[in-house]
């Protein structure tokens, strides 16, 4: 057996030789980025790109190589795409992005429109993007909201994405597929559940309580102690404490923030009542201008996968080759079709950048539906 | 300006020299991995990996190219390590699972547990997993069944994990986390809701209607057209039947199977309400036992990322590097602990194959708290 110190050396000199015929490689490469900007060709030729990875394979010796020098041509090629995209940009042909760039927001003078009604958390995230001197007006549902929106009615809807405990909020997962409006800021809100019902209510009288179901997920450790409660859903924390004011019934109570509470005329029987301290949520600025802030650094993407085997490990193959710092990943059943999945994924990146043009080519080639949903 | 076809040459050329010092350096890893049985070293050397990649990228002309150096041999290396455990794994040398192999699930005589009552779809779930003639009883919670197993009281649990409507049910994945149970098998059934009620109930006459929220979810295009019904949260599409027999009111109405209708005595009032004709659930087998199926081909495993930029991006490559076919990604936020997140992620493989051994030892060298939910 040759001993180990003498595998290393070998193993190190091959490497040296790999560093160099890898930047002999992409100084070519370049070459090819100034010719095509001569000639007008596209970056991503993808036929050539599959005969190159059948005639490198073909090359090794065994099956464990052939698929080695695949999987290796896939990342060498992105890589040269993303450097021609970075030549092309240095040059100036600059692909033209079909959202508009902006400076700022538009805030001055913006008509605003949230879900629920007065004391809604959407409603205090709106005015601490916006200012509390904003105008704003409030709809019943979600999706009231993005129609407002699509009909110019509102310039931006504020609406929940995500809590730090429940997670996402499907619905408005959904409706950003199926509306063409976009993101175009986002903001953090903590949260803070109150139990709130008619002055005098005794935490003993109560048999049932009304919350957004995010509220009830939120207080799920809380409520297990009352198991005897019945749970009913409803559109909106602040909904909840309207509806406890409404029916002046000392049997109900709502879950709902301290400022829905108050202006709803409710005593807080208990403060506090969601499980993690830390609870938080964030809203997305919604508007039906296809725009993104020049200095934008964070893109959000949804893609359905195709059913076969392999298809998810490719298109995440994009991100990873491109270097791309994915923040979050969400899946969600597409209707009709079952277990296939529609992919939601926030990245780092402006869409100016090589990387994310390079990423952004290579997704449209191999998933379905690529949507951007903005870069804010 | 040199013409592309001269270029292009010049590329073949190079790729052909580059294939050329990849099967001579994959070679050269074999031999590594040879010694590595005779000195029962570890395959994975997180140290010197690093040291070479810090060397190899210092040999690169400019910062583009050292960071695709970097990235071109952690994929390499990647390679190198799967090929060695493959040896390791030819010569018998073969890592011990913390997973005890068996050829079967022992079904004959096992006592079953499931969440809800008599006539929930989990129990039509467990017959056809188990057969019509098995022993069974059921618990209020998905955590009581969850505890039954923990005690030993029961065999196995069957548990609902993912509907192709309304996605993930995020508590059971919750408590795979913070139980020690594990997944030995899972089944797909499909699922049609009715609308049921009292005998002689007119749709008309309904204020309220019970279900399980994943129920109500579901059913949402339907439920929608009665906005004025309440819509309550029960913890089982069965015990919502349960209650509507038991209040015996005729403005009452549960979203339930047709088999929990019957049971229960109920009327069907409207058939298949659910928004989705394909809509199906799965459901998992859970056993308090550290067991896998040898035949098994797919595996699920949970962990947390650190709160680092990129760190998502790391542990997805080991999934791409070994060619591991990821067929669903889910993330679920970590209770105390604001936007950072546990994923779930499932795959195809078997716990005794060199890629997979290869993905699993690198992602919990890189991320926080692995966990192997089971193989089946």
């Amino acid at each position: 057996m040759i001993p180990l110190s003498e595998i290393r050396e070998q193993l190190d000199e091959i490497d040296s030789q790999i560093v160099r015929l890898y930047e002999k490689r992409m100084e070519l490469c370049a070459e090819v980025g100034l010719t095509k900007i001569a000639s007008g060709k596209k970056v991503y030729d993808k036929e050539r790109e599959m005969q190159k990875l059948a005639t490198l394979s073909q090359m090794a010796s065994n099956e464990f190589n052939q698929r080695g020098i695949t999987e290796l041509y896939e990342q060498l090629m992105a890589m040269s795409r993303k450097l021609q995209y970075q030549i092309l940009t240095e040059h100036g042909v600059i692909g033209k992005t079909a959202f508009i760039g902006i400076d700022s927001l538009d805030k001055k003078g913006a008509r605003l429109v949230f879900q629920g009604v007065e004391g809604a958390y959407s409603q205090a995230a709106l005015h601490s993007y916006f200012g509390e001197e904003c105008d704003s007006f409030h709809v019943q549902t979600f999706r009231d909201a993005m129609e407002t929106l699509e009909d110019g009615l509102a310039d931006y809807a504020v609406l929940p994405i995500e809590n730090s405990s429940a997670g996402a909020v499907s619905q408005v997962y959904d409706l950003l597929v199926e509306f063409e409006n976009h993101i175009v800021g986002e903001i953090v809100l903590p949260i803070r559940h109150m139990l709130a019902g008619l002055p005098g209510t005794k935490i003993e009288e109560i048999e049932c309580v009304y919350s957004h179901p995010q509220g009830l997920m939120q207080s799920a450790r809380f409520l297990d102690e009352h198991r005897n409660w019945q749970q009913i859903s409803v559109a909106n924390t602040a909904i909840a404490a309207q509806k406890v004011l409404k029916e002046q019934k000392k049997t109900q109570a709502a879950v709902c923030s301290e400022y829905a509470a108050k202006i709803h005329h409710l005593e807080i029987l208990k403060e506090g009542i969601n499980d993690n301290s830390n609870n938080s949520t964030r809203f997305i600025i919604v508007s039906n201008q296809k725009v993104y802030l020049k200095q934008a650094g964070k893109i959000s993407i949804c893609f359905e996968i195709p059913h076969e085997s392999g298809s998810l490990y490719h298109i995440l193959s994009h991100f990873i080759y491109n270097n791309l710092n994915m923040t979050k990943i969400e899946s969600r059943p597409i209707e009709g079709r079952t277990w296939e999945y529609r992919f939601f994924v926030d990245f780092e990146g402006n869409l100016n950048d090589a990387a994310v043009k390079n990423a952004i080519r290579g997704i449209r080639e191999e998933a379905r539906n690529l949507k951007i949903l903005g870069n804010y």
